[in-house]
């Protein structure tokens, strides 16, 4: 059965309470969840992590392969935005990685609109709330299955 | 029954024979079939048009909603980097507007990164080929269902 | 009797319903019989069009002069911040042109602060609502009456 | 009877003399005489000061509700491009204070297309010469007239 | 016989009366007669065309092969400048292009200096006046005639 | 006793009428006494002065130590982001003087980001309205008692 | 008993032996001491904790509320140029956030002039060495007892 | 006689205890004296003012000719970097401006490098104490003397 | 006979074996003998000459007129991005000269884009391997032709 | 005996797999082997270190004079190109570092070519492969040697 | 008996035919001269020298102190604005040199308002013709008399 | 035997008297006896050239391998920062450059943080002073024995 790695980075633990004018309402174990909900669906396995320590995001990424994870789905956070690290653990491993988030960057402060990881991503989604990660995951799927 | 419009920019109608390796070897025709079969399974309406013209572009967007279109899904092909037009367009009207790209412009030239029209869209899919416009009514939908 | 062309750029024909916190409630029709008014007490004949075109916009000021027309009032919509083929067809033209906007460009987005435009016009006129136009009608019939 | 105060900036009390190509042959009694009678012929009163001092420009600003003034016409000449403190009198009062400049600003060399006084103001008037001054009354006028 | 598309951008309808200091004083027909006797000489077909509008320029471009153009060369106009759509559409063919400019934009506003256009072209020819336009034939032959 | 000069810059003589929303509802009056009730707790003495006039602050700051102030706390207002001569009359002179805002400037406008007169003082103390004074107050005399 | 979090970012544990011109002579535990000493006159618990790990910190802002804390010192080291982590952490909690600063960091490499956490915070103090952090203290406290 | 007017801008009446590393340790008097000296060799009458405001250096530069004077030697301090007001009262005059400073402003921190006083003044010296001052004197004869 | 000076900057000495893939396979010898059979066709002299020494070549643009040059075709390889010595050498003769280039360096990196020497130049030809010399003297023919 | 620390910085764990068209073939422990082999030869001790974590790092600098190291050899991987955090690390630190780099960075795309780190460094070794470890152990002893 | 050495740099050889508009009519040996007889009545000895050379320039400032030269009037022409090795040549050497320039550098072109070289001189002048060279003779003794 | 050509660009030769606090206090014949005795160590020969011309270095760049010469050292000097000639010389030659530098060229002015030739190179050392170069030496050996 194919897997699929959901990494959260940093602050997303504070989902709901967390400026949900910009968030959303839904805490993180509800998004998980509805993840979960989706791959059901889809007949794929997820599992979902957050971390504020990029390096441990860093170590997740080069590690998927090995735990058998087919592709990843990942929302950087505000490492999207400095991280050359996470951008370098992206291109260094062969797992496809989708970048996702939850509002519209491009909508947001100037220092929002630009993404140094995406560069290294198969592609990204933005701006679709809980969607971006369901929509992410059919993405990750769908780099799977072809050109 | 839910209709959405799928609006196609500049040059697109090369696709296959326009830089495949960056763009793909489907044409235009093709892509379109494919976005209809998705809207068919989807059970809703699907009309798709190309314009090399930024002023046909906007005029459609305006007259989206009279025509019945609950949603758009736009690739502005490379008026994403420049036309002001195009996004006061998009923010002009109530209808949401799903911005799409064929490449992962993030991981092209400088000039590419930067979208001007993503501000006003209610979000962006960028990197997944035909994926992205299917990926896309999918958002749009999304964006009709609720917040 | 003297005749002024007034053209509208892109996105104005959604006037009333575009963003009014920004534009206003008027719709262009409102608009333009507030303009013809205000020429009709001026003595001066004047001339509404709209197109969300640039090149229809670029053709109308090349034929200005020949249609009898002897000042433009422009409002250059988002076009105002980048096309410098508007610029230079108001440059190409001996027909004076007034630069007008209904809000205060200066105090909006960053994009919005320059205007390409405004270097090949006779002057300015920005952010007094309907008022921008029937002054920028008052700026043109004086640039006609002299130095 | 409505009284509106006419702010003239640095340098302008050497108008006829200064740079005539650029500002004109008119000295500043001529063009606050023109100003008067336009006043005269709208109905309302008005007060022409100069000053080439940024703090008096700044007092004044600050005085003029009391002083009875209802609007301000402000020509502040190069501090334009570089006074926040004007920026934030005008912001820090009710009284509606209009931009004018005698010159297109926007024509000139590059740092004087830049205006950091405008964001505060109502709007912005530039080009027309002494015209500029009697467009800039009309639309404090239009400030007091409503939305 | 070998056949040369010669495009005209924006404002070169008005050529011999648009800023001459500039441009010179020939009329565009005059120009185009110049270019057919020049085409005539190299024993080639041309056929010029001039338009305002950008999309006819990437429509045309588009075109161009399948009406039996073996090269085209063209004057984007002010569009070099800024028009993505342009480039892409040029990158989109496997005709030649060969952009000139009858000014030397090199020796002009700063804005003039950066063809965006260029990149995707063959070449670029600047500053020669109408001998631009004979020198751009004779580069579109020569990349015709081999590496 | 110890004597504290505290200079209020441009616009905030207008406290509690500018902007409540970000310099709070009270007057310089109020501040300026809730200054002196902390400084007679410390047990120095101080001297309120406000003043539109860059010219003004320069001079009080060149005067300060004759007149026995040991310190200084400045709030230059909006000469904050652009007044190289006050940072050099700070820098001119031995007294140490501490800056202070009312409103938290890395939160605001971009052109409030950046201090010309910082670099000079002994430190900034920036977004806890009235408490930023009787913290400079307290930061002064700290610079006073030793390393 | 109001408690406060004092949190000490990257290179900190190093003070006394790191860059004492710029930094001091006091130990950390010198800093912490003074730190509890102030916090004891003012009524309040304090607790001091430092780390090189920038996931550490954001951990414990986002623990700081449950763990019974009413405000946070935070002295973010050089993570304050560049973290946008810590930014939305800061910006995720209720809990008020001090920012501060041991040196004067607009008087030092221009790197160090710009903040990007500070923005989230409620405010900034910088260069008052120790004193910094006991100003912080007292400026936590102030935005506790009201606006 | 010819005469000269000599203006000191702000902060030069601290010399001689203002950073004496850069500015020399010679008093504003003793400059002064030494311009008169430098004067009398030459033949020529001087009178040296000093102002730490703006508008009276830009009154003083209008006043110069009408109160006999045939040059103008200028140092205006820290306005040399922001003040447009100054240039453009400098542009406003026939009565030629050379401006000088003590220090090598190229050789201190970079926003001493660039002056806008500079492009509306006869020429500049820069860098050599109170000999600046003695050269601009002979500069400005210079200037008199002819092409 | 009209004579005609080829000038190649530094690093041309090497074509043939440099970079083939960029600048060709044709050594200096072979492209200058094509230019010489070039203008044994036009019916004027032509001399050829190579430095890597920016000197040797404003020297030689200098030394042309006099030694019976009418008119001077410049490759500045690397020197056209940087030189400003040779631009003002170009702009101090009266000699037309033309600049030409190999490749297109509107392609190339982006330090390549901008040539400080063209904008002293009568234009620039770019883009045409060997035919941008024989096309450069084409044009420096017409330079001399007239207007 | 002379001890080494040797840290390597993000993904240089994946070394051997991760884009070895830039990097290398050769693994991590074959790195580490060949460093220890070139150590015995030169008569030190070294030890190798690998963390995706930069706070790791920092600890590790921070602590290794204490654990006997006279000398550090870095390789930042991508924090290179951001983290303060570690430059202020090794400005703290009295222990001779020395910064390498497998590839060379001044190749690469634009933000690899600057380097926050270096500054703090003794000195930069980069673009030998394997060899950029071995010269800058060399590099480390030589900066134990003397000046 | 004092010996100053006075260099030119790039096109200086052709003053008197080279845009006499900006540079005046003064061929550079008629320049020669007149320092000459300026230091004829200073009672020093002048050797005047030109190159196009930058590699001359540097060994000629090089060398002066040994041939000795007590202090360098230096033009560096266009190299100015570019010539790092010039500056280096300047900070290398103890004897003083002084930046002279005909015309007013800050007035022309923005990229000649920046010098490289004038940070390592003792200063500049700029702007006053032939004047600027005597002036700068005047410096340069000015120099060598005394702090 | 191997041999190796090292080339110190623009004012090497000064080395010892130039700013020794920056450069050493070892002259440049004291530096090449110490490459000679390192070279005779690794049994290659060596040969060292010092130029203050560019020109001269971009000769010597193409010679070297008809020379013998099987890699290059370089130092370049302040044309590191400026020299796209010499950046097109060592790319367009197959013998590799090793490019070093004295001094930490990364924590000097900005100006010299950027070297425009090092892409070029194989590598770059920085900072070691004289063992810069014979760690270059090495370098340009470990480049010749393999990938």
């Amino acid at each position: 059965m194919t897997a699929i790695l959901v990494l959260h980075g940093p602050n997303l633990n504070l989902l709901g309470q967390r400026e949900p004018g910009v968030y959303g309402a839904l805490t993180l174990a509800e998004v998980d969840r509805a993840i979960a909900e989706h791959a059901r669906l889809r007949g794929v396995r997820v599992e979902c992590r957050q971390s504020n320590h990029e390096g441990v995001l860093v170590d997740g990424i080069h590690a998927a392969a090995e735990q058998g994870f087919a592709g990843i789905v990942l929302n950087p956070g505000a490492l999207t935005h400095s991280s050359y690290a996470l951008r370098d653990a992206i291109a260094a491993v062969a797992v496809p990685v989708v970048e996702v988030h939850l509002s519209n960057i491009h909508a947001r402060e100037p220092f929002r609109h630009r993404s140094v990881t995406a560069a290294a991503c198969r592609g990204q989604i933005s701006g679709f709330g809980l969607h971006s990660y369901l929509l992410g995951l059919d993405a990750a799927l769908a780099c799977l299955s072809g050109p």
